[in-house]
């Protein structure tokens, strides 16, 4: 444990109270000039800390950033983000993850930035990754056939829209595959990458991309209308680390779950949040190809079940899916 | 009105009070001899009224019976249920809502029995009906062609599904196309016949048998095992009237919105419901026919999308469907 979390561990032990610096420096056992750099280093770190002539210190303020103390303090997840690599900035968190998972890291290892400056979307488009969001890669190492990774995409679909849902209340929907949003605005992405060697899964990759506390005059303009932030439709900031820590806590249950065989489980879930089915969609897959039909349902590999309007129906296994009404 | 109904309505307008006889009399502008005597038939009624010598008259308890008069007190609905035909015994409530559709009965009237002696199930199947049930028609005159009648299978589904869940909070489910379950048990059926004239819809019947305050005991052995009433699972008596009122207000409004071409709508409350959707299940068709597969989805016109064991996809537009896992 390093010095300053030594010194927000009292603190938060000691919430709302005014502690002297010899009480504190005696407590840890560690000098009072030290105490007073860590301090200062806080501060810098946005914490907001008060000192009272006579009485001391007193943590005032926890600053609203994705840091990884903050984080892992009163996380409730035996093995989801018990591991946090932290970035104010990185190319991508997809990326580093698969870095890191090919040199052995462990399962439920969480990356985290602020930024991402080649945030990756769907079929290698780029994903707009502005201060704000909460851009967040999950290494799992799953005992399912490799087949079965793209089911992973669906069971983080419903714990996002679960956690947004219960941490918001604003009327969240899932487009298939794996778009979340707020009414008709896009409002995450999530972007799964296995990795099998031999038709075995060595590893999974889980990005997720939330666009929390943003501006939308920020985005670019073509891509304003359709998208939104969690800021914007509260029209409230968002505390970063309490969704994060709500998210992982539902992401874990869910994996679980979907360990034990209860996929159908969590597809009748997701399918109380689906947008898709019921509606006239159109489907873009690769190479120009369009598929046009009614979504009448999803199968349990995640395909979208389409009835074409000559009323023979086909399995979508993946494309961008617009909703035409 | 009739006489008793007067006498009622005064109760209802001086609830909780006593009145004279003589300021009941003297209001209702009818001979004290007279309000006796249908005081004495409101008794026979189970209509609970107490006299005190120097009070006069309360109204102690309405009965728990399927009252036209109380269902018609108190209906929140324009057009549904605004005319009721009471029996407190009939063949089969869908026969006389036809009779009366054919003599011109108008759109909304209501048919209500306590029991059937034969009433109908799907297939021309004997639906048990004793003491205890809510069985009731509604004759429609939608405006729709006949193919889309039957859609208002699960519009009424829905409708019965929300009020019941409403009303005692229980896991409501639906099983397609038209069973109202509670957990795994059938608690209500549903009976839709239309009839067309020239490919035009003269009207449609909708036949509804909930199973309410019967005593599973009384049952039949052998349907025992699949059934239940809400009084088995509440372990209290349910007031029918109000189970009623609530139904025909939320029916009404349903189809009025079915009208209004919502029916993608109606169908997404469907789904919401839907025990049937992601279940592997067996469709037993008529002539022994079945066919078995994993529910994947629903289309418009109401059929269940089935994606078989060797992956192909089937539209099954009728038939007894039971839910293997």
């Amino acid at each position: 444990m390093e010095l300053y979390e030594l010194v927000l561990d009292f603190f938060y032990k000691n919430k709302g109270k005014y502690i002297p610096l010899k009480e504190i420096a005696s407590n840890l056992n560690i000098s009072e000039s030290e105490i007073i750099k860590t301090l200062q280093k806080l501060e810098e770190q946005e914490y907001k800390i008060d000192f009272a002539e006579d009485l001391g210190y007193r943590l005032e303020e926890t600053p609203n950033l994705l840091l990884p103390y903050e984080i892992k303090r009163d996380l409730k997840t035996d093995f989801i983000g018990k591991k946090i690599y932290y970035f104010s900035e990185v190319d991508s968190t997809n990326d580093v993850a698969k870095e890191l998972a090919e040199n052995g890291a462990e399962n439920g290892t969480l990356v985290i930035a602020q930024t991402q400056r080649r945030g990756k979307g769907r079929d290698g488009k780029k994903w707009i990754s502005p201060l704000g969001g909460v851009w967040m890669s999950i290494i799992l190492r799953p005992t399912i056939k490799p087949e079965k990774a793209p089911q992973l995409t669906l069971v983080t679909g419903v714990a996002v829209a679960e956690t947004l849902k219960k941490q918001t209340g604003l009327n969240v929907k899932i487009k298939w595959p794996n778009d979340i949003l707020i009414d008709d605005k896009k409002v995450c992405g999530i972007l799964t990458e296995a990795h099998a060697k031999y038709n075995t899964l060595e590893y999974v990759i889980v990005g997720i991309g939330i666009d929390v506390n943003m501006d939308m005059e920020l985005f670019p303009q073509e891509l304003r209308r359709g998208a939104t932030s969690i800021k914007e439709e509260l029209e409230m900031e968002v505390y970063y680390v309490e969704l994060v820590q709500r998210f992982l806590e539902r992401f874990e249950e869910l994996y679980l779950e979907f360990n034990a065989d209860q996929f159908p489980e969590i597809l009748r879930k997701w399918r109380k949040y689906s947008k898709t089915i019921g509606s006239y969609v159109e489907v873009h897959k690769r190479l120009g190809k369009i598929v046009r039909g009614e979504a009448v349902g999803i199968n349990k590999q995640g395909a979208l079940i389409l009835e074409l309007d000559d009323g023979t129906l086909r399995k979508v296994f993946s494309g961008e899916c617009i909703h035409l009404n």
